[in-house]
């Protein structure tokens, strides 16, 4: 176990349980996926063809499992095993396996995602890459923490100068291809693949924008608090803020300039 | 150093010494790029606008001196400070960072790429991933090791099985687009980004084919005995041996079956 120290919530405030039970989570997850991680596994195909793994499954249960026990009066809302209580003051919005294509090509950029909502308010947020040992955890009016350690966006206040993110084009609509197009076409560099990932790129200050389409619930709750209390901007394509169905584009921004800029491209 | 052990070539024969040397300027390598990885730097932009850091330009001098102090009647051919006896009966040819896009941006994708050619035959190919400590080296009748360990390739002898791998489709031309597009809609899983990662998922069993265009002699070189030694097969997409200036496409597959059924596609 020492070695899942790196997760941890360095936080006094009135979080401070939830955020320690989400690290508690976390440590529970890490230990499940990387159990089949690169390991032969029978992959199990979705009605909608995206693969999914019984690694999945498994992780979200124990996930579902130890929720349930420590906080039964809790909603939860998952990829694989849907909602359970999703109109409750408090819920969690969980993803075991964020980046399922990462994660049966043996990539360690697989991640798992966790949210915690208050009256759909998200209050914190949980970006674990257990591949790789990194950890973000963002609590509100705390701050965002790669490996207990406070991180924050870039300074990068020019489309020109901006470093993009996506994790594949292959996913958007036409309409949105031709958006993304524009907007990669202003930038420095652009940078294809990584899933959840990408956004702690963001909050660390190591890339500048994510752009993405086609996301559920479960793969941009958690986000939301890791890019703002970091110092950044999300909103979705239409430049408002994302909340519980939504829909399903985002756009996280080092900073209000850059993300008025990406956006007046999305939006068009 | 005692972290960077697992940068090894568990190996005794003939070409023992000079999988040792890459080991060497693995680890020369390994201490140079990760001095400057997630830290602020100055972006040099090139000719071609592809973004370079000083880091690739120092780590490369670091890794010519290693070589030229060794072996100083080998020829040394690498991306940044161009060649240097190309014609000689032995040269190494050398990348101290695949993947500028993936290191600028902060992801542990990147890797240092280096291969030994005696008359022309790469001998010694090794892939290493600074970032992430995973190391392989391939030396000629010897096998393809990860960290120590023989790997090999996967199985799979069918399109409708594979997980296919490329880093991005934004550098294909027209007519590559629409024929890998053909390849990819055969295929079960694809997975964008990595550089010269998915040919190390590919020689570990993780993938099962990875195709790419546009690459220069650095770029894939070092991947042809990663490939082959591991059980594969490695070729152009008219479906020759890549050597020395033959042009800038990959193709890499688990087994002939699958290698045959890909080049079909992309050789239209």
């Amino acid at each position: 176990m020492t070695d899942l120290k790196y997760i941890t919530a360095p936080v006094q405030g009135e979080l401070s349980e939830l955020a320690n039970f989400t690290c508690s989570l976390t440590i529970s997850a890490a230990e499940c996926t990387t159990s089949y991680f690169r390991k032969p596994l029978e992959i199990i195909t979705k009605m909608d063809k995206s693969p999914v793994t019984i690694a999945d499954r498994e992780c979200e249960k124990r996930m579902r499992d130890l929720i349930a026990r420590k906080y039964p009066d809790h909603g939860i809302l998952g990829e694989e095993h849907g909602s359970d209580g999703e109109m409750r003051d408090e819920i969690w919005v969980i993803d075991p396996i964020d980046g399922t294509k990462s994660f049966i090509s043996g990539l360690p950029l697989y991640g798992t995602l966790i949210a915690y909502l208050n009256k759909q308010k998200v209050r914190i947020g949980a970006i674990s890459m257990p591949a790789l040992k990194e950890f973000w955890i963002a609590i509100e009016g705390e701050g965002c923490f790669l490996n207990g350690e406070k991180c924050s966006v870039s300074d990068c206040r020019d489309l020109n100068d901006a470093v993009l993110m996506t994790t594949s084009v292959e996913y958007f609509s036409e309409q949105d291809t031709a958006r993304f197009s524009a907007l990669r076409d202003k930038t420095r560099v652009r940078r294809y693949g990584g899933d959840c990932y990408i956004y702690a790129m963001v909050a660390s200050g190591w890339a500048d924008i994510a752009a993405e389409t086609g996301l559920q619930n479960y793969d941009y709750m958690a986000l939301i608090p890791i890019i703002e209390e970091a110092g950044g901007v999300i909103t979705d394509w239409s430049g408002r803020r994302p909340g519980l169905n939504s829909g399903g584009t985002i756009l996280a921004a080092a900073t209000p300039e850059l993300h008025q800029q990406a956006l007046e491209i999305l939006s068009r």
